[in-house]
């Protein structure tokens, strides 16, 4: 109860719901809502999370995709529903993939002419924007614009857990039908406790923050100079590209075999086939000596396994 | 990992693949096992968890309903499929409502003259049950008889986390192919020790074990001898049955606020109607002092409920 009402201030909302995980959040908040709302039809963003992907999926409801970070593509979905049927417009405010931003506003501003539902996943944003660590929504004063926001307490927050923040109404219906919340396990005391005090500790200190934005922006500048390509974006993630699924194992595994630096290679279905990538998030806890020895690593492998040249021939 | 090696040692199982929590364990990996296994029929016990139904549902494979602890009833549903499809009987070993426990190894029986798999949720049973805490498979001898056991760190394990324990082969594959298992959290380090800790205890130390059941035989007798009616059955999980959900609502509430003692009311549609009831699960660390508090309590709640009379006159 106190875990919820915090995160409910965090967001700005009258209270929210916790689940064992952020996965479960999505997964159970989405099921329960589309599938409980007689005629539903959720509105998905191309790149949305396999949590909320199967969350959809899970409540039968008629889904209908729009263009990735596309409010003009949302605009035209959604002036093809009958507009007497409720309609519930899901998506996410930082892409864990690409490290890109959703046009917030635009998209709530599409729904609200056409009275759909907003449902933003702030997983990837929460702790790390806005002034109290509310995420992109709060960065830029939406988060009364927003119906749902779900968050994550596994990433920023440093300890497991997700929840939705809501209306008083939307989380006592979620509380009440999601069977992926009343036939489980609560979190542990000790894991409750430590997520509101890391909560607590983030709504007042901006330093992390700003030594965070501070240690991306070194790591994109020292992989401009080094020459190693990555994706240009505005978040904290870093997608150093390869484009190729085996060289991106093998530099993966000789990362953690010889450096000891370990950084998942991602692959297809991940991500399209040809943009296979190694995700970089920098936190603020990384020093000087740490980007260092990472980038003698990087060029190290680089060279190694030729990937170098083709950066260079391209 | 090391998580993981103790609990396939203590199933007897080569692997085992750790989930956030019980529910996304038989989510996940009947979800993907259905799913996955082209053709592939679900037997399932009547009364599976809420968790099991969600994942064969969400596999989209065929299911079959058999009479809950029937082998009988199984063998005639596996009679009437196509010898050549894949079949997977999942059941449980003792089920939370009512505590009876399953038939594992005449269900075994059943299950191998059909060439079929099988799926035991011993959610409620491990730690409980056998000499190293493995289960009532455990404690029959027949953990090898199981295809997959499901278990869960959250219980009697007293953390938070689910897993299965099957052949390296198995868990590879639904580590491979499950969404709720690849794209989420992993358990903070913290509680995947304290879970390890726990198990390598509750392997050697049988004190917890016989000092429940004694607790349990002991709540039991005191029942008895107050005309509380209760269901019998040869677990540690003492259903006390009121037969009326506005009654069980008020009985628990009582119990909250006057005596500070939480018992949840189970109602329909968790249970059917007419069989409302609270769900005692005494452990090892109530006191006699405690079992002497909850009588006074329930024996006065039960008078002034008008409970006493109704039993009286049954």
């Amino acid at each position: 109860m106190l875990l919820e009402r915090e995160l409910a201030d965090l967001h700005g909302k009258e209270a929210a719901l916790l689940f064992t995980s952020g996965y479960v959040s999505n997964w159970a908040a989405l099921g329960t809502l589309a599938a409980k709302m007689p005629g539903c039809v959720v509105l998905s963003d191309a790149l949305n999370h396999a949590s909320m992907i199967e969350g959809i999926r899970h409540s039968r409801a008629e889904k209908v995709l729009f263009k990735h970070n596309d409010p003009e593509d949302l605009d035209r979905r959604l002036a093809e529903i009958d507009p007497g049927r409720p309609k519930l417009v899901a998506f996410e405010s930082v892409y864990s993939m690409d490290g890109d931003i959703a046009p917030i506003e635009e998209i709530c501003d599409v729904a609200d002419k056409h009275g759909a539902m907003t449902y933003l996943d702030e997983v990837h944003a929460v702790g790390l924007y806005g002034p109290r660590g509310g995420g992109v929504a709060e960065a830029r004063g939406l988060m009364d614009r927003l119906t749902v926001i779900e968050g994550t307490l596994g990433k920023a927050f440093g300890v497991m857990g997700g929840y939705i923040a809501a209306s008083h109404a939307l989380c006592d219906f979620v509380r009440s039908f999601a069977s992926g919340f009343i036939f489980t396990t609560a979190l542990p005391p000790a894991i409750a406790a430590g997520a509101a005090a890391s909560i607590r500790h983030l709504k007042v200190s901006d330093a992390e923050r700003l030594r965070q934005r501070d240690r991306v922006a070194r790591l994109r500048a020292r992989l401009d100079a080094a020459g190693i390509p990555h994706l240009d974006n505005p978040s904290h993630i870093v997608p150093v590209m390869v484009g190729d699924p085996v060289l991106c194992k093998r530099v993966s595994d000789i990362l953690l075999d010889a450096w000891g630096i370990y950084v998942q290679p991602i692959n297809y279905p991940t991500v399209p086939r040809g943009t296979e990538r190694l995700r970089f998030t920098p936190s603020p806890l990384h020093s000087d000596a740490d980007l260092d020895r990472l980038m003698t690593a990087l060029t190290t492998v680089w060279a190694e396994v030729g990937l170098m040249k083709r950066s260079a021939a391209e």
